[in-house]
């Protein structure tokens, strides 16, 4: 095979991918300006109603979103904390626009390339929670801290760290940075304590970067089933991050956010002193994934209820025990179980390759028909979002608009 | 919840889907149309090195590409057989007209919006390999017959032919058809023997459809390991394919095409007689899933060389025996095990969310170091090219032009 892999530790790359060439928002590095993305929702000529969706759709059902968004802004305002919603999750400028409005202090990007697609559509406080160290992404940052001063990027190493301030320092700017503190998740981050101290005191002696705080992300405890369970877990590991956050203050750094948290600690994170802000991302959709965690009272976790679904179409029949839909790999991310057919007792979805599903329908009270639209609940929402140009916002049954998910595959 | 499922039998759906909102090629039904899709090689304004592509990104090997199209065009020549290679692999018209340059009968397509994508790009002979019932998505096939006489349709099921006869006949076409037989996979196609003979009958019958033959794809046994074992349940799958062509034939029906096959039986299906062509798909990238599917002399199917990879940057180490990189399931499709390295032996890949892998590198001989940027083989080639916009086609270590994958997303 004639490719090979390219070894190159990150402090040995000045040159080549410094210039222009890959810092276009556009994430085709090198290519002409791609037209703008657009970040409004379309209108549409006449309203459709649901059954005339071209399957496979994402659906918003917008009443429970609004329930749901409304709800954790409540519980925000209530606990004296604040939201910074992920944006990973609906990759959708409309939508976390309408966070903002209901009171979020910023939003949170996953990549770089979701970055620019935020700032581009006019959001101006972007923490970006994942640590680059490359050039061209420093050099990507740097261009959007250009355009808005609030774009934050979190930091877990002392060489990342540097080189970051060389570029904004040659651009002339400075780069807000988060101290990303690893509590547990073994993912990203620097070891809480002194470690962490010392790349703050790094981060505070850089000429060109403002050192705003910490994030403290708590990744692998999202999902563990209880709430029992889950409370004892996040509030130990957070414990270490709160601990960290003294440990700089006292050397005399000032540390103004300490931002972690989501959907499934939700009202845990909160209840912790020095906790600035919560990363809440999935909370407005729902999936399986989430509801299997269990809540405070019961195995469902059902604090937020279901708002997003994949509606598919029953296309073919070839046995009467099975029925085949137009949806599979292509439709759901499948990294978490299978999707759930709504209202639909004794259905099962089985995988049916990247095309299609195929539902068992032997013990089905009410068999669905060639042609029958079914919705189902994502198993997880946030990569399922990320195979869709387009949510359909669905309202007394109708839909009257597109929603477009501008940042869609932007992963860079 | 505010949701309700439509259980709308399609045989009662005339009216309200028909009109031109659903019509539209751009898959957003209702909305104004869509500045047109790019299906060209975009030029780079200079050409730029592996290293400095921004990563996640798709990477095509062309020269080993380029040697896999020549090997299944050539085998197809020496064998009289025809190939019709599925577009849902790599969804770009670019490699469409490719393998119709060397040598292809037509393309398939898995879905409408698919066979849009490829119609528009001016591609003529498509087959459309999974049936449609309702009215919308038979008014968008309807509309690209119009636009090229060359598209077919499967149907494996009496109503839905005599719908599509309907809105033919109301738009003055001929549409060309061909029955999909369930060979055993149990998710599309109708019963081979007697069920397939009225159907055809059925389809020979209506004024406005052209049935050109049969389609027999055997999806359950691309995946079935050991050439010996795939090779006598594919030719006793096919077996009640070609019987059924015979009963057809012997009612007075021509039958000019006998369409299946897949990469996992491109050696085998071929020999058929009474096969027209195959539709293969995954032989120009290869993945790991089918790496893993033996070839005739050994654990490894190897008849076709990977020439597809996501290449990632190591972006964070949190503990010495771990490294994270920037790919997760956003980056790589996750139905079929995990990526494997590529010249990394030692190092084995982990999923760690959404946004990123984490690599154990404790055994690793030579451990990838922060800002290194490594080539994955993708645990399935189809869905993870469904996650990217564009392609970086490397030759000699450079990338000259971006490649559209335009039809990414289009599994409408």
């Amino acid at each position: 095979m004639a490719h090979h892999t390219t070894r190159r530790a990150f402090l040995g790359t000045v040159g080549a991918a410094g210039g222009a060439t890959v810092a276009c928002s556009s994430g085709l590095a090198g290519g002409p300006a791609e037209p703008a993305l657009n970040h409004e929702a379309i209108p549409l000529d006449r309203p459709l109603a649901v059954e005339d969706i071209p399957t496979p759709a994402l659906l918003i059902d917008v009443a429970t979103m609004e329930l749901n968004l409304a709800k954790m802004a409540a519980h925000a305002e209530e606990q004296g904390i604040g939201l910074r919603p992920h944006t990973k999750t609906h990759k959708c400028p409309l939508l976390a626009k309408r966070q903002i409005e209901m009171g979020a202090v910023g939003v949170c990007c996953a990549k770089v390339s979701e970055a620019e697609v935020m700032v581009e559509a006019g959001i101006e406080e972007v923490l970006i929670t994942s640590p680059v160290v490359t050039l061209d992404k420093i050099g990507r940052v740097v261009a959007l801290s250009k355009k808005s001063s609030e774009v934050a990027l979190v930091v877990d190493n002392r060489a990342a760290a540097e080189r970051l301030n060389e570029a904004t320092a040659a651009a002339g700017v400075t780069q807000r940075v988060l101290v990303d503190l690893d509590v547990g998740t073994r993912r990203t981050g620097i070891a809480t304590g002194e470690p962490a101290l010392q790349l703050a005191r790094t981060v505070g002696g850089l000429s060109n970067l403002d050192l705003r705080g910490l994030q403290a992300y708590a990744g692998h405890l999202m999902h563990v089933h209880g709430h029992a369970e889950r409370q004892e877990r996040s509030l130990a590991a957070l414990e270490a991050a709160v601990e960290t956050k003294r440990l700089i203050e006292d050397d005399g750094i000032e540390i103004s956010i300490l931002t972690g948290g989501g959907t499934g600690t939700w009202d845990i994170d909160s209840q912790v002193d020095g906790m600035t802000d919560l990363q809440v991302g999935s909370y407005l959709f729902m999936d399986e994934q989430y509801r299997r965690i269990g809540s405070r009272d019961g195995d469902i976790f059902d604090d937020f209820e279901t708002s997003l679904f994949v509606q598919v179409t029953a296309i073919s029949q070839p046995v009467p025990e099975l029925i085949t839909t137009d949806g599979g790999y292509k439709a759901f991310a499948s990294d978490a179980d299978r999707p759930q057919l709504v209202d639909l007792a004794g259905v099962v979805y089985g995988w049916g390759g990247d095309e299609h599903g195929i539902l068992r329908i032997a013990e089905a009270t009410r068999p669905p028909q060639l042609g029958d639209r079914l919705w189902c609940v994502t198993p997880h929402c946030d990569p399922t979002v990320n195979l869709y140009d387009v949510y359909y916002p669905v309202r007394n049954g109708r839909v009257e608009e597109l929603w477009p998910i501008s940042a869609r595959g932007k992963s860079q």
